[in-house]
């Protein structure tokens, strides 16, 4: 099931900077890579100074030879394209490649991610350097894949706000609607006069006096994934020519909203990602947990939902971990070291959750610059680091790649997150936040979970959940509906809230969906953080909303708030609709679609979980001390048992 | 006693957007309206992309129609002059009318309030198209009144600090000064060598390194007050001269503190404004109280109090709201949905206040753009919502409007509030804090309370409440002593704290309010959020100042913290000087002065209020549960009993 | 032991600033100072406007005036130039002086601080005035000393991020690295591609993307120290020249670490510094202790360590404090009243860390500008304020002056604060903050402490301690070992992790320390807030780091944490180190290294401190309630005992 260029089997490997170190250290370096199991090493993606040390002149000595001395070791080679930092002569010469921040700031050179991905200058000189590489390694027996800049959108670059985005914004729009007319129809132009009578009338979306037009910004958020493609795809085509038979990707990052991946993966092979367990446990947590709980090997879910996320964007095809966090990281607002055991235990569960090779982040701390706090497999003295040593004594799942195969699949589009946060309601809500609660509870119950776009292949799913469907065309609907004749449909709050441009259904919500909820929505309740009501006994925060049944059947109430008396949970056939943001509610109604699904559940507790793959299961506790499987074995803190 | 147009009888009104909808809805709207007791609708205000879709094509024949239609429902119109929103065309052309914001960055189009009011291109823009409607519309029978633009300062457009504005200000400052001299003495500007040798050096208050100098923001605040009322007049002018009969009005916002409506309303027949207290429950709520307590239906005084404000700034004028809350609102950090009866209640509320009419906000909820979460009358799907169908049940008062009639009034000026407020020595601090203090404390002993200017007429006022008089002129020094001659006077903390340019009085605190309160000030102390101390056996916080009589006596002495021992409340005669923030011992002292002046007090609970007029007095539970009225009857959670 | 120009004892003045007052109060406030016991004022230090109205005319009979006023008295004058804030006519001529801020806004005058100290048109218009003050007034009798400019840094003016900037960084950064390779290598510039290939590449450190080069960070705020010291000297030489025989100074922070005093110190008779207590009493505090128990007298060690701090910048020399907070300030969050007695206790808690004088913070309370809130010793109404009475009361050390001797000495330097606070690693973490829990530790155990630049001499000294050694240059590492011969030698967490450059030494960390400390580091865990550890059996909170003994031995273990297990403190020979932030495991260690060094300890309460001078000792209470010393004697709040 690999890719072309992945090993065929469960693989480790290491980003490496052989440009940061003496070559003296490069043949003692990939032994070392070689004894501790590593297969392969990705390299060049931030070396564009060292490649084009000036413009036009490259030099190729130095990579050529590091390249040689991992081939030496029968190590692999990703190479990275290194547009994600160009070098300061090409910022001094053309200025208007950077870009222009939110607020209308020139953002300037001296990290990396300083460009505008519109800029036409920019796309050529990535496309010359691009060239160049491709040419000279295209078909280099040692480079297996390639991975195209890194990280879109990292340093808030997802958009830049200047005269290049906004010129090609335009185009995107006048591409997109052909007439005003359309494009003011779509956008509800009418609301506070803002009309546009000649496209170049279209301001960016930042800056606005009050906020801006949601159906403009939601296009916005289009438009800057399309130019990030658009850019990506420039090289994808030159790499493709020239290196057959590797593969290409891109490290997308975890718990990251802003460039919708579906996009992206396209024209790559997969979308790998970078996994920084303990520099994310503050984002996105459920209600009710305390980030502090999880500093020793991170939240289990806030990891895994996004192995399961990356291996549905190219559904059948490879994913993998780029990056992954192997010690301390340097950027989060605290950095704790990692607990004993939590880089082995990341890296089974990576495996368990449908991943083909682990790239740890990065080989030897660096020495100088941003990063220099960061941890590598060896210190800055060249010792093995923890994490080394865990990965060293490693003992990996072996035999042929399996897929990973669930009965339930959660959907998700980055376009209904966008439109839905652009207009939270309260402060407390978020898409992803409501993504988690469904895949929290779903992962609390012991399932394994599929995650995929809404307009997807549904059929292999018994149960199917849309945590929140915010946006319906009516394709989506019609898929909707199919889907559901063999399968059980489980909705959450704010589905079918908006159209395609992100107006409201002329109708009311939930809009093209009505005939298959069997109801109407009365009343929506975007509650105060601190207040809760109750809704068929359980505790609600956050959201509350209503419906009025049209031939679905209520299953629970509100039993206090405004909402009292009000349906909060309906049944239309297998179509379950639920309005409570209400962890115990929801898996009290999951359980019971899950149970008529005919598929067995297995109560966990938090931090314990289990998830399969080829008929093998792993059971993990990411808690700080030793837990209980259900079957009553014991599992030791921040650890795993392979059955 | 109602303004030429208003129904001489408490009545209701809608806010109407008929652009948004196919004309085939509208005559259906039109009878709804009438059915569900409706009197009006306001239109047009942000409708300039259809009546001038491109520059000098007015297109009249849509709002002829939709006029028509309501006339022939027998509904009154409000037109809206629609310059709160000019269409991308014109900033287009003329980007010179975009403002500049305190951080130096031009804001563009895209929303709403996107220009300068001190623009002369902008001005003259907003007279052509406010005369063409006032000429078609001006004497049309179904016209009965005008609104003139939109929330002055909505959307931080208070003020611009761009060079139009520079240019305007520096005008401003050259005809209140005359010379540069009286200009550097009325600053201070010897201090730190900000003394201006030519007009051209004074610059915009923002962007200085340190503070900037407190007296230079207070008439940069003035001058964006006559800049507004500048801008509002041109278009007064011309529909005074073209709608004979009709009154005029502006929509103000509650609990805003911006711009000095006492200069905005003197053009003006009254101040309408807009009441949302669901999106204000955070705002200046009463030290001590939570504003979840306060979700179902608002806190009755932080709503109230704009009434009684509203209705000061022209006495004897009408007042009405323009914009009232039905169901929850869009733009808070939460939103959540009114309480059963919330609705009913506010209106209720507002005609005990004097209000002559409650005008909706909105008729159908929208289905596009930025307010596609803000409730209407109807939902998005058409049907009646909560609010529309408790209005449809309201039994209003019925009879002539008569007038409020207090007793008891609270001084209240715009100036006092800007000097004080930008050097408030405890960020904990503020002059709608001190307000609140006084008018709840007044409205939890049941006492009506009328709002007036501190140079307003107060004979008919047996006792005068001053919670911050910072800003003591020579004449207003004079008509206190007069006032004071007839009835009980009781000054807050930081009273007579400066001078009409912002200085303190060259003879100290409180200047030339010394022989009128018979003390001088000792010291005072800005504290620390959570540190409390104690005065006459009562908790004390934020705020604390001593004094040391001349000619009154004390009446209390802080017991700890560094003032203790010394006066923290003292009487001269029938004028009460109270120092410290302590909402207990302001109760001891307004109850024991009521009592001297005759006025008998009614206890009540908090979120218990009654309100009296025309002989009738409404007693109102804010709170989410039942509660007893003094007279021992029961009164349900967010309802109301009309004796 | 004073300065010139002192006088020889313990002496008292106060800031004043005459041109703010009517001429005819002059010898009467002169007469006061007297009075009161007051030997000297400070003036003139932002009176530009006064001095030279309009460019190049300057008047002095004012200023000629109120020295005369003050001599006649026999009070001495320190005059201020006038640098500080540069009138309105200077920056309308020639904009280009306004700084630029981090976020590219440019500033505008209208406060003070309002210019680049790079800027060369500047540079020429202060020294034409300071050589015109210095003409007139180098060689008058009653004129004591100078003082240049005001506060460097004060209003976020440390450094400016304009193109007048850019190139004095790029010829700063030329000068000091000759070759853009010797410049890549110390910035690490490989990492990232951010090699430069002309001097024009190298941008200022602020708006880029991701984070700046630490490195580049760590040059530019050298280069702003550099810039600064620059601009201060141009002055320094003009009064040196025309005024023998007065003291120059220049008035510092507390708490303030953006500029190297070490730096501008050199060509200054001492370093003066500004104490306002109540005003600071959130910034650094120790962990576990809450602000709001210390705003009667603020923490004694929040003050003491910038009197310990600014003697040891030119040991030898003089300090005195050239404001002294002496009623409420009007800057801070809160401000708070001082408790009776504070000034008193301030006054000799100034005394005995080794000030020679005290200037009291401002005579009058101003009338006008952004101060008015500020308290004086006179009131606004020019009565004698509570501080000022707690003055004219004070019973002063007499004698001549003595030297601080300590035997304790705790290394200080801003380049290791500025380059480890870049890289926190954890948001609680700062080197102030480290700082603070050695001093504090030591202060709590009754010992006496000195501050001293790492490369000063040491000799003194029984005991060293280090509390964050983070940069060592290969002289340093030499120094220390040398030092370490014949005193015990105590370093705390984060020693030896930086090279000059801000790179981290190519062995790992500590470094050139290795030897010396007998260890190499292992991990370290920058810590949530919230969390904690144990080691040794005490709390550990903020930071933890392990290492690996070579020749040292262990003393104290991890109990928990991912560290569990390994060294948390160890000793080689008279050599410990300490890598736990830990206040209970600090103080067990050090009263074990001061024992074994023959240094009596004192343990005392939270409060409660003793400093000695010149053979006397001086018991204070910074509690708000009554304590006893150990010897038994009551001491009350806020009070002192002199034996």
């Amino acid at each position: 099931m690999a890719s072309p260029g992945l090993p065929p089997y469960f693989s480790l490997g290491v980003c490496y900077y052989p440009e940061h170190w003496p070559s003296e250290r490069w043949p003692i370096y990939a032994r070392q890579m070689r004894e501790i199991g590593l297969s392969y090493a990705r390299l060049a993606e931030f070396a564009w100074s060292r490649i084009e040390p000036t413009e036009g002149n490259f030099e190729w000595e130095w990579l050529d030879h590091a390249i040689e001395t991992l081939a030496a070791e029968d190590l692999g080679v990703i190479l990275g394209t290194p547009t994600g930092s160009p070098p300061p002569w090409l910022l001094t010469k053309y200025p208007e490649i950077l870009p222009v921040d939110k607020d209308g700031r020139t953002r300037t050179h001296g990290s990396r991610k300083h460009y505008d991905h519109a800029s036409p200058i920019y796309r050529r000189y990535c496309q010359e350097i691009v060239a160049a590489m491709a040419q000279r390694y295209g078909d280099h027996p040692a480079v297996i894949g390639w991975q195209i800049d890194n990280e879109w959108g990292e340093s808030d670059s997802t958009a830049s706000y200047g005269p290049v985005a906004q010129d090609a914004f335009q185009d995107w729009l006048r591409h997109r609607y052909r007439t005003l007319p359309a494009l003011n129809e779509a956008w509800g132009g009418v609301f506070w006069s803002q009309e546009y009578t000649a496209w170049d009338q279209t301001p960016l979306p930042n800056l606005t006096m009050n906020d801006p037009n949601p159906s403009h910004v939601l296009d916005f958020q289009r438009f800057a994934t399309a130019c990030i493609t658009e850019f990506q795809n420039l090289q994808v085509d030159i790499i493709r020519a020239a290196s057959p038979g590797r593969f290409i990707t891109h490290n997308g990052m975890g718990n990251f909203e802003e460039v919708d991946y579906y996009q992206c993966v396209e024209s790559l092979d997969f979308m790998a990602w970078d996994s920084y367990p303990l520099g994310q446990i503050d984002k996105g947590l459920l209600q009710g947990l305390d980030p502090t709980d999880w500093i020793g090997a991170g939240h289990p879910d806030l990891i895994s939902i996004n192995h399961d996320l990356m291996r549905g964007l190219k559904p059948g095809a490879s994913t993998m971990v780029m990056e992954q966090q192997a010690g301390q990281v340097n950027w989060a607002q605290a950095n704790p070291l990692p607990a004993a055991n939590a880089v082995a235990l990341w890296t089974m569960q990576a495996w368990a959750h449908g991943c083909d090779s682990v790239c740890y982040f990065r080989w030897r701390a660096a020495t100088a610059a941003q990063e220099l706090m960061h941890s590598g497999l060896l210190r800055h003295d060249e010792s093995l680091d923890r994490g080394g040593q865990e990965i060293a004594n490693l003992e990996l799942p072996i035999g042929p790649l399996q897929a990973v195969t669930a009965k339930v699949v959660l959907l998700h589009d980055y376009e209904s997150g966008w439109v839905a946060n652009e207009q939270r309601h309260t402060q407390a809500w978020s898409y992803w936040k409501q993504m988690m609660l469904f895949y929290s509870t779903l992962r609390r119950l012991g399932v394994d979970v599929d995650i995929r776009h809404p307009d997807a292949d549904l059929s292999a799913y018994a149960v199917i959940v849309a945590p929140c469907l915010h946006i319906v065309t009516p394709e989506r609907a019609e898929h909707l509906r199919e889907a559901a004749q063999n399968s059980h449909l489980v909705v959450g709050p704010r589905t079918g809230f908006r159209t395609e441009s992100g107006r409201v259904p002329e109708d009311g919500q939930p809009g093209l969906l009505r005939d298959l909820l069997g109801c109407t929505l009365l009343n929506f309740d975007g509650m105060w953080p601190g207040t809760t009501i109750e809704a068929g006994g359980e505790e609600v925060t956050i959201w509350a909303e209503a419906y009025q049944p049209t031939t679905a059947q209520v299953l629970h109430t509100y039993d206090s708030g405004p909402l009292q008396g009000e349906a909060a949970v309906v049944r239309n056939g297998k179509v379950t609709t639920i309005g409570a943001f209400s962890s115990l509610l929801i898996a009290r109604v999951l359980a019971q679609v899950l149970a008529q699904a005919g598929i067995a559940v297995v109560p966990l507790d938090e931090g314990l979980r289990r998830s399969s793959r080829g008929g093998r299961t792993l059971w993990m506790n990411f808690n700080d001390n030793e837990r209980r499987l259900p079957d009553g074995r014991h599992i030791p803190a921040h650890d795993y048992i392979l059955d």
